[in-house]
């Protein structure tokens, strides 16, 4: 059962201890992206993943390299070539200052790839799922003719392949609209995380009532028909520094729905949602047959990445599961 | 329309992470002063703003010089002469541990300032506004007697003037009372913040009940018949990590009042009231005609300098009236 | 009126900003143990107070000694030899991740000491309260024959003596249960502080009902009839972040309790239960005629260490009182 | 007398503590670039100077902007614009390890610079001297056609122009080589600064010995008659720790030369040519009369440089004279 | 062509900033050992290459793990058990004053290793060399035994092996000495690098004058003959800031000999050893023909390991070329 | 044979990695001065020694003591009051560049001390030797007062007095001159260092020839007869990176001398007086009748202070010796 996720890594750069831009005198730095954190998640509970991009052959692309290593992840679909690693900068907010991010990221060596680049016949040997996000798309004509050839081949191997919709209002810059290229690549999915935005401005599917999530995925559920399973998070934001956090999955027939974790003193909140969904393919290929379990252990992976510092979620299962059971006392282990 | 304050800017020196002094082995430094600190919003609001005070001429006196030309401030009316510069230590405290000030400002420049120093024509040419606070007549006699020289020569350019009462019970060494200096400066002032304590303290204006603000207003109007705008903070200080925030504004007609913010986990409570006092005198001049408006951003803006560490307000105008307009949820801006 | 505890004091390594071990690349340092955390609190109060134990005759040996010393702690009868100094490693938590303990104490100086080594007649001179804890008997079978010998010749000098019962059940590997040791160590105690789980655990002493303290103190106040102070701390973890705080004590004919502290944004938890002990040594020896008061003030400096990064509780006997008097606001004391 | 400089300023990351681009956790942050460095040591020394470019209007724009404003340069002529702040990457070598710079600056704000966009009649109302590098016109088209603008209107102002030839291999990149658009731009110029490989590959000007600075001042003088100034510095690099440095400046009639400095312990060796060019200009400036010791006070300057962190020269015209008087023994100064 | 080295890594502790141990309130924390060290340096070269030992099930033994992944190292054949990963503390020095190396690494998981723990028929799968050192005999019998085991192991495969001889006076503390243990261990070995107080500390090899390194080489050749390749290393210490670093290498036949390098501002000496051996085996694997160029090569990496902080050798092979061609100006790249 | 010295301790506030001033957004501290630097060398050499001085009642006077005491200092002696601590600021430079000091130490405690506010009686009880510096008497009038007091109650019982003369040309800002202060004081003294510029300037003592110690020497001891050792340093500072060490001593009789050290890649240079001072008090006590080997104990001593980060000389006598036997090899001890 081999996982393999596609997209861009960055360079992270985030000012510290919640300084502004302004104040910053030093950078934090470490190396991430949606659909690499989903990989790192998904190493940590201990499933074998692929992790394929393409970075430019220069230091930072080998600190990139270098990070998803260490985390246990296959690189060897990697290819190297284009110009520059797609920088991002961070400035963690706190109460009612929100965080910032600034994307550098244009004409990167994920951006530049080309069609053909990468041999998705090596990369899925063995590959029983598939991983991509709506942030690969968005960042260039030719990113998303590669993840059209990413999930064509996917499926003709019959590989499941799944798909976080994320939207990011400041890519999609380069002519296209979602509503022009997402419809067909999401054709190819059984597992579709997303929420009314989405569904409303890549596909026109609309509900009456935004937080009526069950028309909303029976909709979906039409509109593509392969999507067995179709999720949503729900993420209510009191503040920077509190939020809470749930989620539900429709299967066709039935609505699971998970407990809501008071996520109540947010370390970092970048990256919940890439938690999320590696929790979430972990969940759904560990437990095929109890979907509720399989959201419930989503939900509560992502509800400690908010307590990690970074773009990764950096816990085992055993450690979701514990809370899972009901342990979010945060009693001392020794 | 140019904004001039006068005062004492310090070298800050405060222990990183909530660190009591004792266990620390690096100070954080930084520039910072009560009306400095309005500067420094000012500027950032986009206010043409000069701050006029006396430096020493030693490499310390030129970093403050340069903190404060970084922020946009006009510095050209700083004179330069005395010993040293004034310091404070701080310790940030949480939750129920205060945080702790120690000042180390004797004899610094500032307090050393004398009569005919500071060149007022020139300082106040074009300017529409003049900001002192209760601090800087609470150094020493001559401060207090070059504080009275800008309040005299403001008056009688017509220039409105504004002062933060802002009791400091640690100052006030040099052998006299508020009562005793503060009446005759606030005579001249336009704008007077403060609150129930300076009012007994300072004038002897006394109500019954402390929080019955519109009282006190009254009677402070009557007792300033210059003063048309009176205002008042309110803090409920939960904790040193949750505090709620909000203000009241008397315009000699109608009591205007912001909403409550909930400062739920603050990373830097220190210059808390500069920010508001920045963001009162930016909304006075923005929106003259809207007392309310002016008197909310003023609230909002305080309430982001909480979740920023230094002595400084970094925020946009645009970022205060964003929270203003109701989006305290701080979410991510990518 | 000296104090002597006695036990382990480690370096703790522990990673920055909540960081998870994998991610740190620098560790912060600094030396602390159960029993030296209490001589730390009781010298901030203003004891005399020494610390008893063994350190290696190397740099991190010196470096432990020094760290007391700066503490104004008398280490004259501290001994040296043995190996290596015992070693932690934290992590801290936040929201529903715990904090995690790692320990490396195996074969350390003071697991290796032996009866004998303590000159307890000179260590014990002038002496008349001596403290020591359930984590030195649970290092090694030497330990707890070394601290057997303390106990006794403390009984036999008459001296007062404290234990706080603390159970970590990744120690005691060195073929003994705590029920076969702590009976007789604790049959020469004037003060114990434990739980339930202690009192079943080590003494087969049990209640129906987990919460009902009195009776809890009522049976080990039958089954160790020399102690007349029997004391628990009542701690709920809602999170890693958000605990609340409070303690009851039964004299043998009253039963005092304190108010409960709402510990909303917890900095570093470790050593809290250290820094109510040496807050309740501090308060019997200071108001031994109000046990009330005795311990509200063990619980408001635990609130207060709660506070502050680090092993120790930094804070003066003042600021506890404060606390005790009802300023919890956290306002800034400048 | 005013002095423009016009380049761009970046932002510049760099691995602390020798530490190789795949050890670092954090890097250092700064703004510099050729051109500022020069601004910057100007503003030091008391020149009147403004820096002219091309930012983005977000936060990292603002941040360069911040910094030149601290050093005391006008920023009033730099335009917003663009998409992004040019950047690069620093890892600083030691011994025979060298230092390595990672360019990414394409596409930046200053790149994409168009003719227009600056209003040179403003730029240089009241200025009487303008610098630019090699590197501006490496950049793209259109900075070499803004720069040749600057050029023309600098030298119908009478201005003298002065130009540090810079060659960047990495740079050039646009499709054009600095043999096409070089000579053009240096047939402005009345000082120029470089050496026989910029000569040679610039403008086909070579001599027979490398070595022989006179014979090449000479030859270039004959091929750009309004140079009356010719200078070359003189680096001999024993290690990336350990340079020595002198200069030679040939002014037509004479040839003038300074000592030679033993930088036995570099600290930061970026930006040591632009501190000799900033100290050349002002040497220029105050002393034209004696341009062995402008000659002089550049090279001091250039030496004081690498004992600094970072890419600016933060010295006073006092320090560096009181290097030239003889004074390098760096006894401490109390 | 795949490498297997064998042996300890620990977790590295050093001061920073030349602290000695009683000033550091951080410490920088990062993993290495001899024989992992020399893996690294070989991953860098492009060489694939596997390390084995045995680490704890713990986050110590997991972060171990993860810094050998990211270098790129084959960790598959690790095993994981015992209670602790060993420990060093590192003080580093300046010019007179020494590094000091804290060892704590008695019963670690790779002290308490068994015969039998590791699976050497799958370990040496494809192998073509192994590698030990002289530091994996000293930790315990039972990692002596597992050496032997291995050792046995890879040359029944034909496999070539090295040695380091590595004398550590602070280790062999299990009651064999040196000379019990090492000749049958180096009787298996190809290639032996030591020195003359290794020769007759293990061996009983002396020879009249330790500087000729040619009648010790014959000594050791005839001593040891399945040796065709004996190394030894040059190291003058002129001050911990400052050594001259050469080597010799006999093949029997003729003596081949480096250049002197000299280094003069060391920044990190520890693993300076480790980076010839890792340099070697590259250069005996890559240029078997030509003897000198590897030795050359192995000293030239030695030489930029002690411009780079921490333990391990972070070049590329192209970076060693680089300085072997002559070029150890450090000039910046850029 | 217990030593008593006597001073001022100061806050040292300095730049980290070379930064100067205006670049620094932390600063490191610790606490230092002359007489207390002096006590740590003593107090690592294992002499029994005391430390007296005023320090003021806040927390940065807890700190100072806090770090005294950690050095195993006796500071029952230290009397409260006053208003400030006195503070340095420290700027490290590197070759050309000078270190730069700016003291804020006026009208600090130590500088307001009284005559009688010190128990002299007490502070001398079972003291054999007294040290001072001309830093004391150059603080204030009452300073020197005091430093006379002691001088006077230190001779009347017949204890050792020892002087450095060491003078700071910006002290003595209180109307006295050194001339007119210094000669009584030294008056009382039995062992006086200093150089030439001393002895013209406080004494009118002038020899032909600044380097003929001998003369100079001489000279001193006929000028004060009391003193039978006279000693100075000599430091060529070839930069601020690297300097040379050496030392001479006249008993009277006999010239001795030591060897040279060259400090090639100083670390910290402020601090070398005190501890040259710290070992020859040390050496005088512990080996009386070998003058030579007491003052090659210091000169070793002070070789290895400028190898270690800040005031204070961390250094053992066996580290010491170990250096004088002539192993400055600096090989990695582990």
């Amino acid at each position: 059962m081999r996982v393999v996720t596609f997209g861009e890594i960055m360079l992270r750069l985030s000012t510290p201890r919640h300084q502004r831009f302004r104040q910053a005198s030093t950078m934090e730095i470490e190396y991430g992206g949606g659909e690499s954190n989903v990989a790192v998640s998904l190493a940590n509970y201990g499933q074998d993943v692929s992790f394929v991009s393409r970075l430019p052959d220069n230091d930072l692309g080998e600190c990139a390299l270098r990070s998803l290593r260490a985390a246990g992840i296959d690189t060897t679909h990697i290819v190297r070539g284009g110009k520059r690693l797609g920088l991002y900068f961070l400035e963690t907010g706190a109460v009612q200052r929100p965080s910032k991010v600034l994307y550098d990221r244009e004409d990167s060596s994920m951006a530049t790839v080309s069609p053909g680049d990468i041999d998705w016949d090596r990369a899925f040997e063995g590959a029983s799922w598939f991983h991509w996000s709506g942030i690969t798309p968005a960042v260039s004509a030719s990113a998303a003719e590669v993840c059209r050839e990413a999930c064509r081949a996917a499926a003709e191997r019959g590989i499941t392949i799944s798909v976080d919709l994320n939207h990011r209002s400041k890519l999609w810059q380069y002519g296209k609209s979602p509503a022009e290229v997402m419809p067909e690549l999401v054709d190819y999915c059984d597992v579709i995380v997303g929420g009314s935005f989405e569904a409303a401005h890549y596909f026109g599917v609309r509900v009456e009532d935004d937080s009526d999530f069950l028309s909303l995925a029976k909709a979906l559920g039409q509109r593509f028909p392969k999507a067995t399973r179709i999720v949503t998070t729900l993420r209510d934001s009191i503040s920077a520094s509190h939020n809470t956090y749930s989620a539900l999955l429709w299967d066709g027939t039935e609505l699971h729905s998970s407990p809501t974790y008071q996520l109540t003193h947010i370390v970092d909140r970048v990256g919940g949602g890439d938690s999320f969904m590696g929790g979430l393919i972990h969940g759904l290929l560990s437990w095929p047959g109890d979907l509720t379990y399989a959201l419930r252990f989503a939900v509560a992976a992502a509800a400690l990445k908010h307590t990690i510092p970074g773009d990764v979620n950096l816990v085992t299962a055993e450690e979701v599961i514990s809370l899972m059971q009901g342990d979010g006392s945060g009693r001392v282990r020794r």
